[in-house]
């Protein structure tokens, strides 16, 4: 027996902002699982902007996507055929390469088996994933986060930024979260509980935004926690404490552009400052996972984090919600429901 | 009895590049050391680039000099008159805003006892002196140097750089010097045992200079050790390797712009290649004083480490020096003689 499988393939490198074009739906015949191998059936994909760095054909910390081939990115999905002893049909499971595709085969290396009783399947690509992660180790281990210190989310109402206000929140700290929109930075303070927000998109001009960064953080910032670059970096060193650390998580701001975008004009402030500015991807830091899983799902049990999925339908949406990210189109989590869960 | 001390004092703030029309030269009358002062006579002076952030009338780790007033500095001195039990005239003194003058009188507050016959009194000022502990700090502490990291060094020709070069080699590491200069770089190699050099002068451009690091690093860098900045720092980003340090000690190439000079346009090399990049102040870092006397010391006396001074005579050549700071006139330390060592 075959399962034919519809896939985004990547048709063309995108310049700047990728748009629909760059992406291509076509459908493969998979056969049966070989020896060792597993089917599974996905339930949810992730789409994430560091996605958008390998669409690009450079050099860096993970290969770019190739031509003509499937893109690859987190997926929760379900077993539905194993020659593998290791995985049973019926086994939920989530990995790093299995997105962007309805069905996959795997060798079940870096596949994980989750529980689905603990938390909808969903928040393992998000809360209880990958981004709660990245938010967990950024503020725990790069920002040294301490009880009482004052904290700066960019991207606040992302995936990865809800979480970091949060988390820092449940920390006992002050939480500042820079958002787009009014509706953003609304759901930040009454539902996230962030003590104060920024609506950078309110601002006319870099004058305007310092002066809403200098009015929401009047004492100074300990942590900044930096998911987007450009004005808001720079307008956020301004505000630094001395000895603060900014948490170098992404610079989304940077991910489209056609031309070299120009660093922070105020980088004297690292040295006068006595600022660390240090950079981490989350898949270094693997050794974190059980401390990180055992203590977001007591935060998860006692209410104390929340979060939001903005969500599409099918894989033929899977560019218009990757696409969406870059527009801000999410509150919470990006996700395309690729099937159903049958246990629902 | 009364003493006549020439002084140097801020005249008028700087726009840009620093001039001589900025100093003034003036003469003060000190009276006899109070109760609890001593009267201290000038022997050397320092000039050092971070003197240039004073002149600007700006909030940050230090406060602004006073416009009217004597400007402030390193130097090292002779007592020659005591109201204070814990000095005595003879006692050579080093401290760290006795300079731009002749005389001074001190409560002895931050005043150090140095001895005069464990190195030449100017070394003070360098090499044993701020510059030298700036040197050790940055690389020891800020950049976690190990034996065997490969590290590149901005302004290796200066002060602080020239240390930061042969203490990295001291330490079993591979050297890379920037500097100014075919002499400059023929001295780092000849002398200080570098095992290569970047004569950023001779590029013609920034794809020139990017190509002369290339070469310099072919294997990247573990630590940069940045006193510059700009396109410097753009160019090192790109030969960082992944989870290298970058040692945020100054930024000479920002000090005098009159309109704020973007930062690097590749600073998402600090996230994908997980770099830290923290700046420091030295005089955060005292408890390791006796620490960095120990080994330097120790360096010196086997001859491993070895410095060049660039010296000015009498204090109305100060201005004249300091200035010489920003177009790199010094090799090595840069230093004004204000009165003769009497043991000499």
């Amino acid at each position: 027996m075959t399962v034919k499988s519809r896939e985004i393939r990547l048709k063309s490198r995108p310049k700047g902002m990728p748009a629909a074009e760059n992406f291509e739906l076509a459908v493969t015949d998979l056969p049966d699982p070989a020896d060792g191998e597993i089917l599974v059936r996905n339930v949810w994909m992730s789409v994430d902007p560091y996605m958008r760095g390998r669409m690009t054909d450079r050099k860096s910390y993970i290969p770019p996507f190739q031509l003509g081939k499937a893109m690859e990115g987190g997926a929760v999905g379900e077993v539905i055929a194993s020659n593998n002893p290791a995985f049973s049909v019926g086994d939920y499971v989530v990995g790093f390469d299995g997105g962007w595709k309805e069905y996959y085969l795997s060798s079940g290396r870096g596949l994980m088996k989750v529980d689905p009783a603990m938390a909808p399947l969903s928040a393992y690509l998000g809360v209880l994933g990958m981004p709660g992660m990245t938010a967990y180790v950024g503020l725990m281990r790069i920002g040294e986060l301490k009880e009482g210190d004052t904290v700066l989310v960019s991207a606040a109402a992302g995936a990865v930024g809800s979480i970091a206000c949060q988390i820092a929140r449940a920390r006992g700290c002050r939480v500042i979260g820079i958002a787009g929109g009014e509706g953003k930075c609304a759901w930040l303070k009454s539902e996230l509980g962030v003590d104060e927000t920024v609506d950078y998109k309110a601002a006319a001009d870099f004058q305007a935004l310092q002066a809403a960064f200098d009015k929401a953080c009047p004492g100074g910032v300990d942590v900044y926690f930096e998911n987007v670059g450009g004005d808001l970096l720079t307008a956020a060193l301004n505000v630094m404490k001395p000895f603060g650390r900014i948490v170098m998580c992404g610079l989304i701001s940077v991910y489209n552009a056609e031309t070299p975008q120009p660093g922070p004009w105020n980088l004297f402030h690292v040295v006068a400052k006595r600022l660390k500015m240090q950079g981490f991807i989350v898949s270094d830091h693997n050794d974190v996972l059980p401390q990180f899983t055992a203590d977001m799902a007591g935060w998860l049990k006692e209410g104390r984090i929340k979060y939001k999925e903005t969500v599409y339908e099918g894989i033929e949406k899977a560019p218009e919600a990757f696409l969406g990210l870059f527009s801000g189109a999410n509150t919470g989590k990006m996700l395309v429901r690729l099937g159903p869960d049958r246990r629902e």
